[in-house]
Formats: C-alpha cells, sequence, structure tokens
C-alpha cells in the first residue's frame, strides 16, 4: 500500500510526475539554445495563462513575496498613493510592502472572513487621488476570494491601477488580464501553477509598464529592479540568450512542462474543474457540519476551503490524524483566528480521486478526534457536488 | 556513446545524480517535521562550509544576485562608505547595488585581468572612514582570484566589515570566514556548492549583525529584508516551523544533500583537489599554447580558467566545435575583452576525469579550427600537474 500521504495544502501541492523529472533533469547551461528555447516558450505560455495579450511576462528566482516586491518596487515612486483591498494577511502584507517604497497606503478593510463591498472601495477611490489598487484575488490566509472583475472595472474608472495579488489564484480561479483590464498579475510557481516553489512570476500589462518606465526615481530595490530584468526576458522570449542573474534552468524546465499541461487542459476547463472542487470540498464540510471562515458561499475561493474545527477538536488533535489517513492538511494562519480553523488546498494537479481521499481522511480524522457524525456523509456531499458539476475531472 | 557533453561552465555546472533526485522527489510541506528537519540540518551544514562558528546562515529562494542584494540592502545605511576591490564585471556590480542603497562607493581598479595590490587597498582605507569592504572572491568575468585573507585582515585594522562575494569560490576556493575574519560570505547554489540555481545562500557573522542589529534606517528592499528572515530561519534551525515566504522546498532538500557530500569529502580536501584542477587546466592551455586572462598565475582562481583564443580562432568557431567534442563552455563576458577569451568551469563535482574530458575537448575544437598543436599536448600537461598534485579526484 502507498505510504504517502497526499500534500492538499495551498501551496505547495501534489505535482506531476512530468514536472518533477524536468526538474530533476541534468541541468543545461542558461545559454545553451535548448534552454534558450524553453525560457522563450515558458514566457509566452505565461502570458496564455494570464489570459494576456500584451503583457511583459516576468519569471524570476524567488518566492510570490518576491513577485509582490517585483510589483511594489517597480510601480510605485514615492508618495503614490496605494489602496489596499484587504482580506486579511497577504493583503496586510501588500500595504507593508508598498510603504516600504514610499507609498502612502490607504486599507479598506472588512471582518475577518469577508471582503470590502464595491461601495466601501468605490468611497475610498473617490476620497483621494491613487495611482494603484491592490487586490488579494485569494488570501490564502483565509480561503477569502475578491471580485477581480468588478474591482478592475472600479479602478478604471477613477483612473487607478490594478495589481492582483494572485498567488493563490492563478490558473485556478478565473483572472482574465485583458478583458477584466487588470495591470499586473502575480503569482508563486507552488500553487495552481503546479511547479515546485522558488519561481516569482508576473505579468505586467501596457499601463503597468508605461508607469515603470516614466519614473522619475530609481527603483530602490536592486535585484526585482525590472531595468535589469527586461532585456534579458525579451532576449529570451526573441530566442536569443542575456544575462543579468543565472536563470532557474531547472525550475523553468519544470514550469514549461506544467505551463504546457495547464494550456493543453484549456483554461476555461481549468476554472470549471477548479469550481466544481471547490464546491465539492465546501459542500462537504457543511454536510460534515463544520463552519468556514469566509463568511458567505459568494466570498469563498475555488482554489482552498479554511473549515473550523468543530466545538471539542483542535488542530493538534485533528491534523496528525487526517495525515495519518491520508492527507497533509494546514493549519491557521491569520493570527487573529488561528486556532480556530484549518485550511485544503484543492489547486492545480488536484483531481475529484484527491478531493475524496482528502475528505475521507478529515472523517477518519474527525471520528478519531470523537466527534458525532454518519460516516460518508462529507464524501456523499462531495459526490455529489461533483456529478452535478458535470465536468471532467479526468 | 553517451551523447550528452558535460558542462563544464562557471555554473551551472554538472550535478551529483542525488542532488537531482532530491530535487526531482515529490515535494512535502514547508512545515512538515521532515522538511524542518532538512532545513535545520542544510543551515548547520552551511555554517561548516563556510567555516563559521558562528555566523547567521540564509538560505532565500533567488539568484546569486540576490545574494549580494541581501548584503547590501541589510548592512548599508543611506551615506555609509564603501570600499570595492574591484577585480572585474561583478565587482562593479557590486558596488553599482551599494550605490543603490545609498553607499558612497570607492573603486581600487585594476587592469583587466589584474588585481588591486594590497598597497593599493590600504591607501584607499587610508584615505576615508569606510564602514564596509567588498571583495569579488573569484570574478566570474574573469578568473582573477582575490587574496581574501590578506584583505580582510587589512580591513579588519580599519575597522572595516569585510564582504566576500563568493559566487564562484565557496567550497571550492579555500574561504575561511572565521579564521580571516570575514563578516559576510555569499553564494549562489549553482557554482561550487553544486545544487541546480535558484537559491541564494549567506552567512554573516556577528560584527555584521551588529551593524544590522543597529540600523537607523529601515532596509529599502522588502524581499530581501533579514528583519522579515532571521526569525524563520532561526526556528528552522532550532527544528521549527516558521513562515514568511514559502522555502523553496525541493532545492533545500537538494542543498542537504550536497552538503552532506562536500563536508563527506572536507573542506580541506575539496580546498586541494580544486587546486590541483585548477592547476592542472591551466597547465594545459599553457601547454597547448593558450594565453589566460589573469596576468599572473597568482591572481588566477582554482575554480576557473579563462584562456584567451589563439590568433585566427574565434569563440563562434572554436566553442561549438569543443561542445561537439564533448564538454560545453562559456564565452567571454567582461565586456572590454568579451571576445578575445572563453571560460571552464571546473568546481563541485569535477573531477580528473571531467578535466581531461573537457581538455581533450578543446584540443577537438582547436585542430578542427586548424590550430596548429601536437595532439595531446594539453592532455598529457593537465595528467602530469594532476599527478603531481597527489590529491585524490575520486
Amino acid at each position: 500500500m502507498k505510504d504517502r500521504s497526499l500534500l492538499m495544502i495551498p501551496g505547495p501541492i501534489e505535482f506531476e510526475p512530468e514536472v518533477l523529472a524536468a526538474l530533476g533533469a541534468p541541468t543545461n547551461s542558461h545559454v545553451a539554445p535548448e534552454f534558450i528555447e524553453e525560457f522563450g516558450q515558458a514566457l509566452e505560455r505565461l502570458r496564455d495563462v494570464f489570459l494576456s495579450s500584451d503583457g511583459q511576462p516576468f519569471v524570476i528566482a524567488g518566492s510570490g513575496t518576491l513577485a509582490m516586491d517585483l510589483a511594489g518596487a517597480n510601480l510605485i515612486e514615492p508618495g503614490d498613493r496605494a489602496l489596499v483591498v484587504n482580506t486579511g494577511y497577504f493583503s496586510d502584507r501588500f500595504g507593508e510592502l508598498l510603504e516600504r517604497y514610499g507609498a502612502v497606503v490607504t486599507h479598506v478593510r472588512a471582518p475577518v472572513g469577508a471582503r470590502p463591498t464595491l461601495d466601501e472601495v468605490e468611497d475610498a477611490l473617490k476620497g483621494a487621488v491613487y495611482q494603484v489598487m491592490t487586490v488579494t484575488h485569494v488570501d490564502t490566509s483565509t480561503g477569502v476570494v475578491a471580485d477581480v472583475e468588478e474591482l478592475a472595472a472600479l479602478a478604471r474608472r477613477y483612473g487607478v491601477l490594478t495589481v492582483v495579488d494572485g498567488v493563490c489564484s492563478v490558473a485556478g480561479e478565473a483572472l482574465r488580464m485583458d478583458e477584466w483590464g487588470v495591470d499586473i498579475a502575480l503569482t508563486a510557481s507552488q500553487k495552481a501553477i503546479s511547479v515546485p516553489p522558488g519561481l516569482a512570476l508576473l505579468v505586467a500589462g501596457p499601463r503597468a509598464m508605461e508607469k515603470f518606465r516614466r519614473r522619475k526615481s530609481p527603483v530602490a530595490n536592486y535585484y526585482a529592479d525590472w531595468t535589469n530584468w527586461l532585456p534579458i526576458l525579451q532576449a529570451y522570449e526573441a530566442r536569443k540568450a542575456g544575462y543579468f542573474g543565472t536563470p532557474p534552468v531547472n525550475l523553468i524546465c519544470a514550469l514549461n512542462v506544467s505551463l504546457k499541461h495547464i494550456l493543453t487542459e484549456g483554461m476555461e476547463a481549468r476554472f470549471r474543474r477548479h469550481r466544481a472542487l471547490g464546491s465539492a470540498c465546501k459542500a462537504a464540510m457543511a454536510a460534515l457540519g463544520l463552519g468556514q471562515v469566509p463568511v458567505s458561499a459568494e466570498c469563498a475561493a475555488n482554489t482552498m476551503t479554511a473549515p473550523r474545527y468543530p466545538a471539542g477538536v483542535s488542530g493538534n488533535d485533528l491534523l496528525p490524524r487526517v495525515k495519518a489517513a491520508g492527507a497533509i492538511l494546514a493549519g491557521g494562519l491569520h493570527p487573529a483566528i488561528r486556532a480556530e480553523y484549518f485550511r485544503i488546498g484543492h489547486m492545480g494537479t488536484a483531481n475529484a480521486g484527491d478531493l475524496l481521499a482528502t475528505v475521507n481522511a478529515i472523517e477518519a480524522g474527525l471520528a478519531a478526534c470523537g466527534y458525532a457524525f454518519e460516516p460518508g456523509t462529507g464524501v456523499t456531499a462531495a459526490v455529489r457536488t461533483l456529478a452535478l458539476a458535470q465536468v471532467d475531472l479526468r
């Protein structure tokens, strides 16, 4: 019997064998023709995954926080005003980061598990002249999803650039840079992009690039400075070598494989699959009597679920038992409610089998903790929801 | 017959199968006990590889330039004076980077292929009160090695912190943080550390950490800010989980394997092996009548060799032919002499067989370019030098 538990946290996730094989293959020179072709393809495919026709892709060794830093350091000039649509821990982080680069930051906040209303955001936009608005598409700390389409449309009406932290969303939640008028979207490799951690990924649209080009002050962060990377990325996409820092060759080859998988599935099919998995997981938790951090179905993400522990069950009791039963889950992250909830990632490669195995492991964990419920309740609810979704889950 | 050429550039290099296997293994949670143990071990081993008893190790997703940025952004406060012991392209980069963080930078320069004398450096140190001196241990653009031991001793006499860019040296050239009084040493994974590219590695000694702790201004670079990473790295070393950004799990597992290999060989044996390989490669090039960028044997690195093309032979002619004969080499990088020389890396995992195969491929390439020499001259010189070195080259 397999003795490896499924990695069902909100990143890193389960990765495909072909992606892992590319990662572990012998390393080529970063200026070899074969690698130049791989890197060039990955840049082109990234644009397709972000649904951007004319954005500039950036692929740089680093974590998701570096991707946020690439946006903040290059876009913000001291004195710029930024509005943070705050839905949790990672929205707080974006605000702190923008302040580091001299932005005057206003947060539009909501209670934990909720999201600011469009009216609240519009009121803030009316209150001052902002250059940039940030939106955390899915806040990994709470599983709250923002309405990026409406928010970006609103920002556009006020002439404000929209920056989407899509770390827990890109290639899972629907995110359409062109159609929605998103100016920057960013993510990290280990989430729905489905490549082990180590790559910061960002696509910057024309308005964002124009703001960058018109900067009067130098970018304060040397490593993140697009001035250094732009000619290199343009060179690789034109199938020429360039050098600023050594690109993470193995990770980029793995990225290229995963982007090919993603585009072969197709973005619309992928969005539908994540919606089905998200609904099924939430239906299972509800059937088991577990509450959730997001205060409504509308503001709950498709890429992850954040259930609350039932009365009498703690994370220290439950999570090791779920792991022993086959699924590795994550504890709480938001400081205000850290001990009250756990987190399940079901993004990227996850299929129906992974989800059912995870719900089954949660049932086993709950039973071992002495929580009373009819065995199979969660799994049955998940199966029924998946059947209703009529989605090809491979 | 194997149809894969050896990767003998100054990084990335040939990696061990066990390291690549760790890189390509299924990813664990970044807070799983097994990974916490691996990360903790890697941090402890890094200190041993840097020959530092009390330094703080940093392991962060990024390129070698991020490692330089970690040093510059955290150490420099606006108005600090920094002295750059300049031996090439990467010394220029360090100066530019320090200026980004507000340093007033003075370069002590030397002609391309040479290095400033200790007297020249001391004259500069007498001329102003500096807080920081940077030394590029091996400038990958020229293959010039700096005398870090003497330079660090000199800086100490003037109360100046020594920062060593060891990207092309750490775990290859002798570098002894404690014994030589080096305050920061840094590198990237893809060089003599022998792990595919994607990790910035740095060890900061007590005086450097003290300067950081006494900062009056915030660190200008958010991602590189030690304030964010220090508690996390301390937690992992104490075998506890911590979170700032998702650590690059697979790369860190691969790092831990390679550091174990390095320490099993032993640092002194490793330094001797690199000296033997460096001498043998240089003897081979000299026997073939090729000059070298470093102006003397004393200032030529052990981790790489930078031979000049012989008259009538260009890089476009030679390098593809060498590759076809079994070894991938790198072209020139220093802007002043880019077309005049090429670069051979012989660090990390390289053994006698790799070096002889590389010299043999260079001979084949030179012959195909019509260059006149007695076949076997280079290989024979290398073999004789290796025999004299009496080093176990596995």
